[in-house]
């Protein structure tokens, strides 16, 4: 009883704190800005992330990653969904077998176990809100012989070089 | 398993549709704009919604709200938690006996059964991005007695009279 008082105390104190945060451009108060990922294989590039919401409650986490211009997300996929905002900038995404430009506000789905990743353009940062759920399953990267395949597409080769609207 | 096949089918087909969703402003293609409730109470005004994001399997849903000019959101708790980012335009917000202004890309936080409104300045709109769990209980409205409490508030009286900064 004493413990979940405590807990509860912790939550309040916790939650109080974080009522209301404000923006500095696309820096947010009491929110640490992260590298993208730990792993060395370095599948990305120039990419920070912010979490956003996370918590106990919620049974999804609100992120917002945000890449230098030229830089990209890394080539990914997983059971989990990612629900897409473009906050700042444009660019292009490859969702599965489509490439898309992309602007500030456009929405992406990405469905289940689909290959994605999102690129900058050369001009400007680009910035975006992605929902997951809280409980998920881990990102897995792509195999040689899966970026065969894709290779394989002359539009999705063009995207991964950074070249998409070369075609 | 036929029945499995066509499901997953549909499920392929309605993705598919909708991968890729291009913003116009702060209308997107594809998504509805809702009235924000259909209450004939009125404790609301001059607010749309339009769900950007809901899926089966998402376990949160990202929905857009917006006031015109001098609108305002239902005066509400519940037990679910709101994560709140303002996408456009300024205003100000009640969260439990917190008043805040608030402006594009503040976050907020509503916690559990937390008394909560949001009111657009009278110069522009007011817009915001809002993550839900997807199985969450009703709203409740507040009672006579409720009413009361709020308004013993100097503060909070302020605000539920659009005017916050009178003090």
């Amino acid at each position: 009883m004493r413990q979940t008082k405590i807990l509860m105390a912790k939550r309040t104190i916790h939650r109080k704190a974080q009522i209301h945060r404000k923006a500095q451009g696309f820096r947010w108060e009491g929110v640490d800005e992260l590298p993208y990922k730990e792993d060395d294989r370095a599948l990305f590039k120039a990419i920070t992330r912010q979490v956003l919401f996370s918590d106990p409650d919620m049974h999804a986490e609100l992120r917002y990653f945000e890449m230098q211009p030229g830089g990209f997300s890394t080539l990914e996929r997983h059971e989990h969904m990612h629900a897409v905002l473009i906050l700042r900038g444009r660019g292009h995404c490859l969702v599965g077998s489509e490439v898309k430009p992309i602007e500030t506000r456009d929405l992406v789905t990405v469905p289940p176990l689909t290959w994605h990743q999102f690129r900058a353009t050369e001009g400007e940062p680009l910035g975006f809100l992605c929902m997951v759920n809280a409980t998920r399953d881990k990102p897995q990267t792509p195999s040689a012989e899966d970026l065969a395949k894709l290779y394989a597409d002359a539009k999705i080769a063009a995207f991964l070089r950074s070249e998409p609207d070369s075609k």
